[in-house]
């Protein structure tokens, strides 16, 4: 259940390279270990934050939160989540404001932000790859397709919003596969919330996402989609909160905890 | 995954019944339905509630939040939380105030009380059972034994504390297959925390627990130690916020949910 020395070393370039500048989508880095979804708000925001997310744990597993104005995640000592992270989003009034790579400045404006670490389908993608099953965005070295769905969240509080899912398209005699090797995850997303039929989800347009890049979906590939850990990004935008602070969807923080951690 | 008619029935006799004044431990009732921990503190606290659940998962994984003021949960349409469950604990300042068996004056003192439901070891008993592995404390109709051990619990906020762990006797050569079944609902504390070597979790005196009734251990059977819903209970202790209202332990909420939902 530990992280090798190569795994750690690997996550910690990747991080200071982020921090000096570097500007990609984290798909495929430090392969084995944990990557998360961030997203902080003020203190007085954290329970509907905390709520939201237990009352919608497919798509919002917390992984760590940390305590008002604190930077260093358990879950990666020595990192800074102002800074360690290749790409930010800061939200005022549920609106976009502003991407960055640094987000040093949101701290000194909100110095009581709690943040929240969230589970990420990059975790099962070293699981499927080890199965032999092919993970396109990777191979075209893109960002994964990800899509703001028909299907409501459980409100909670001040919050609320729809599901966001990331798809994968995969072979039709692998989707048993990818679906029972993700279900090893269930604090990671867990297995697809939907197989095939992208209108059922409300998606009309399967080669235009809401974020992330455009898909290929190749002959005889099923298009998969899992809950994704974006869905917080959909709630800002559905509830407008004064101020949050989130990473750029498939710009992930890379933490030291081993995906296997989180296997049942 | 849903609960079968009988089984309904079941649990909306128990708790009718229990409204209706009988106090009695409810292991082993409404076979196959989960049955629930309740935690309700004022809306002030439940911030601090709801963290120190999400930092410590295994003793204190939450079913349900309900919001400030309500008794309906959503996993027992029609119950009330305030007259639902056998015998409750009123804390005040972290001293145990009263037993009652109707908790209504609590929500009158405080109408924005806020209520965890919390998953119970009772499920996987089911699956024990299943299996042919004997619950002692079953066959003896009396209440699973609990213990409040030496290691401390993830702290959250104002709240702190440590674990405690229900124990059940086990047959050394079907140990494992425990630890298997109740692997399967990691949702509902999982997998044991310790098997054997009571002193190495600081429990001196296995004969006499902190709450429940005292055990009998057969010869060749191994005390096996799981995580135990009665963790916030020994938070209120040790952090004593001035009001919170629980189940007394062994007597549940008895929920319409069936275990399969929590099953992996």
């Amino acid at each position: 259940m530990s992280a090798t020395r190569r795994q750690l070393a690997e996550a910690r370039e990747a991080r200071a390279a982020y921090r000096g500048g570097l500007v990609r989508p984290t798909s495929g880095v430090a392969h084995g270990l944990v990557q998360a979804n961030l997203i902080s708000v003020p203190a007085d925001w954290a329970y509907d934050v905390l709520l939201y997310a237990q009352r919608n744990p497919q798509p919002c597993p917390v992984l760590e939160v940390l305590d008002a104005g604190a930077t260093e995640p358990a879950m990666a000592p020595g990192a800074d989540l102002r800074t360690d992270l290749p790409a930010y989003r800061v939200w005022r009034d549920g609106e976009l404001a502003e991407e960055t790579g640094d987000a040093s400045s949101a701290w000194e404006e909100h110095p009581d932000l709690v943040s929240f670490l969230i589970g990420c389908s990059f975790s099962f993608e070293a699981g499927l790859v080890e199965a032999g099953i092919p993970i396109r965005h990777q191979e075209l070295e893109r960002n994964v397709p990800m899509y703001r769905t028909c299907r409501p969240c459980a409100p909670a509080g001040r919050i609320s919003g729809e599901l966001v899912v990331s798809m994968r398209p995969i072979p039709a005699h692998r989707v048993a596969d990818a679906v029972q090797i993700s279900g090893r995850y269930p604090a990671l997303h867990g297995a697809p919330v939907h197989v095939g039929d992208p209108e059922g989800l409300g998606i009309t347009d399967i080669g235009t996402p809401d974020f992330g890049d455009a898909p290929e979906i190749g002959e005889g590939e099923i298009p998969v989609f899992w809950a994704c850990g974006v869905t917080p990004q959909a709630a800002i935008m559905a509830s407008r909160p004064p101020f949050a602070l989130t990473h750029a969807p498939g710009y992930m923080f890379v933490t030291d905890a081993p995906d296997s951690r989180y296997r049942v």
